[in-house]
């Protein structure tokens, strides 16, 4: 590596993430660390702990979106952000989002070690409620900060036991003072967890995100009538939970259908009434998301998903209404964060591959307020919304040095 | 009619029905009277009023299945029984169960009208919970009177808020002190609305149960692996509710296939873990049951079902465990009891169709213990299970005077 290259403390990191990983351990090796739960102010608390004792000032907006700033020689510039989320999903692992709030903040602390100052401010940031697992829909406290997402829907949203946002900020002491949003950003640089087999198949370590798969959400409310199980004849019924059967076979199989490039169809969470033995299902509510890099055949694969609602419906004699849920495109990112991305991995040594997200993140939101671009580290067989997500430390590094000096290049401009 | 024949008081029955209509009321003209629930109490107490304003005694044993005597001329010989049940389905409609029980009162109201001694007494029954809306499994009450399940497993069911039977018997103080079952009886008589369209269909108002479907209830759990609804390649997911999707198509189209000759399948309760939009499930449970009334028919029905499970199975890449719930078979009820209803029927000049059950009924479990027949009346379009659950007086009443005959015949002897 050349002389002025920077590099983290790797065991500092690592030690950051395995304190991380005791706040709301779940199945011995995962974490359920939901969204404005008690186990998510723990973590809270102790990031904001963290942030303060590397010199940073802390901010925590309406939405309990938290930004730890370590301050630029000028204070007139807007800062360079980095940032993810601490909170997981209800089975989750240890380093989805958490990995790149932790190199966020190591990123302080090396600057520190080092005595460095930067010419703008890096600012590490703590999205709200990114993985929707606990308040629907996810990466809602990025979208509210772009303002994708009214505030008070979002401060009104319940949970599946009736507790709005507002009471569960309240509840944790995150309800902060900030306004949401008009916080300018010089650029913000989100390091993640791939999520997806690609690194680690290919034994890269880096991945430079140009974009992500176009994708769409569609919410079903599949309606039929509700009757005995045993007498009503089989031409009389309308079995809402049929419908659904039909749906969530079609909808895979179009998947199937897709998956030489890449193509995904999920369905994913089912709500049932009156959901009982003995008595057929009167109402059914199915949500399901569909992804393609291209799109052409992402328009296909929506035009054959319509058409298996249309014929499952028919076919199970119920009625099938549909509304489309989130939804994000595939140009997402800012050409001149790509391209430093790219420059810097070059004069790091870094071997790279640039890719395509397939999941959400924080940053398509904020790509929408300000310049954003994301790197990708590897996770063992992308495995990730499970307890056994997994990653190597060694194959971090280089996507947290690559984080850092890209940062620290940007802040300096 | 012949001389010595009785008759109902129609008009006094309806009102029983108007005033039970007004217990547990939901969507304006159904009701929601889930066993052991405040309504259930409501109802219980109001029949144990109108029971002993009879002349009848009441006893309740320590399921809450109530027990109201009209004595006959002789103590020493055991009761002709009539009975149903008063708990309704969670979207239920006002006669599932409820005629039967209030034409047992009506009957014992009847006989008192006339100052007519039997021999034998008649006993008016309320089973619990038949339903099993609240409490899995449905017809709890009488099956626990006949051993069929055990007293201490019933008693410590527990509703989906965790509630168990126990709990809910003392909570409206229906924890009788009456042990359970070793009560004989000389005869059990139930009426039920069809909740088949066939009497409706036909025009006809009686019909006399000669047996039941060969039913199976099967429960489903389908094992995968929670993952990222995104990043994880369609090859590599273990998705448990594309499993459950696949089956449930697959099972309803089995039962179409065998709709000809009155073949049912029917797929009712799903439950989904961890049920989040973005991450598919990791668990499904999902619980089905068939029926035909031929055993060659019933035995190929399962040989395909057993077969589009593993089938799912493999298609989804998950594990399917299959176990037995509640069946019954197709010879249920005695034949001397059907004799005397047949017999009954052509001297009050009743037109009447004998046929068979689709649903499940306390009567099945009582006559395992008990001489037992079924008198079915008609409702609209078969339609129960569901609020718009209809019947008509005039077409109610013929199999209420063949009830109250029969049993006066049997109580006689």
């Amino acid at each position: 590596m050349v002389a002025n290259v920077l590099e983290i403390d790797a065991d500092r990191l690592w030690e950051t993430l395995e304190r991380s990983a005791e706040i709301g351990r779940f199945r011995d090796v995962g974490l359920r660390r939901l969204a404005l739960s008690g186990e998510d102010r723990q973590m809270r608390d102790l990031f904001v702990e963290w942030a303060r004792e590397a010199g940073c000032t802390v901010e925590i907006d309406r939405l309990g979106n938290i930004f730890a700033r370590r301050p630029g020689t000028d204070p007139s510039l807007p800062p360079v952000a980095i940032g993810s989320h601490l909170d997981t999903q209800i089975c989750g692992g240890r380093y989805d989002g958490i990995l790149g709030v932790l190199c966020g903040l190591e990123i302080v602390r090396t600057l520190n070690d080092r005595g460095l100052q930067t010419k703008r401010g890096i600012e590490v940031i703590c999205w709200t409620n990114e993985e929707g697992a606990r308040f629907n829909p996810p990466m809602m406290g990025s979208m509210a900060f772009a303002k994708v997402l009214a505030e008070k829907d979002v401060l009104a949203t319940r949970d599946d036991d009736g507790v709005t946002v507002a009471e569960a900020l309240d509840a944790i002491g995150y309800a902060g003072p900030v306004p949401l949003g008009d916080r300018p950003f010089d650029s913000y640089l989100e390091l993640h967890i791939e999520q997806a087999p690609v690194l680690d198949r290919e034994g890269c370590d880096v991945g430079i995100v140009v974009g992500g798969y176009k994708t769409q959400a569609l919410r079903l409310t599949i309606s039929g009538d509700t009757g005995h199980a045993g007498g009503t004849p089989m031409a009389m019924r309308r079995n809402a939970l049929v419908g659904a059967g039909y749906v969530i076979a079609a909808v895979n199989d179009i998947g199937l259908a897709y998956a030489a490039d890449e193509g995904r169809t999920t369905t994913t969470r089912i709500e049932s009434f009156p959901n009982l033995a003995g008595t057929y299902a009167e109402q059914v509510k199915l949500t399901l998301d569909f992804r393609h890099l291209d799109a052409a055949r992402f328009a296909a694969m929506r035009r054959e998903i319509d058409a298996a609602i249309a014929d499952s419906a028919a076919r199970a004699n119920v009625d099938i209404e549909v509304s489309e849920g989130w939804s994000w495109g595939t140009e997402l990112f800012a050409p001149d964060c790509i391209e430093l991305l790219r420059n810097t991995a070059r004069e790091l040594g870094l071997p790279y591959r640039e890719m395509r997200s397939q999941a959400g993140h924080d940053a398509y939101a904020v790509a929408t307020v300000a310049p954003t671009a994301m790197i990708f580290t590897p996770c063992f067989e992308g495995i990730s919304h499970n307890v056994n997500e997994k990653i190597e430390l060694s194959r971090s590094v280089p996507g947290a040095n690559l984080l850092l000096n890209a940062a620290v290049a940007r802040a300096n401009r």
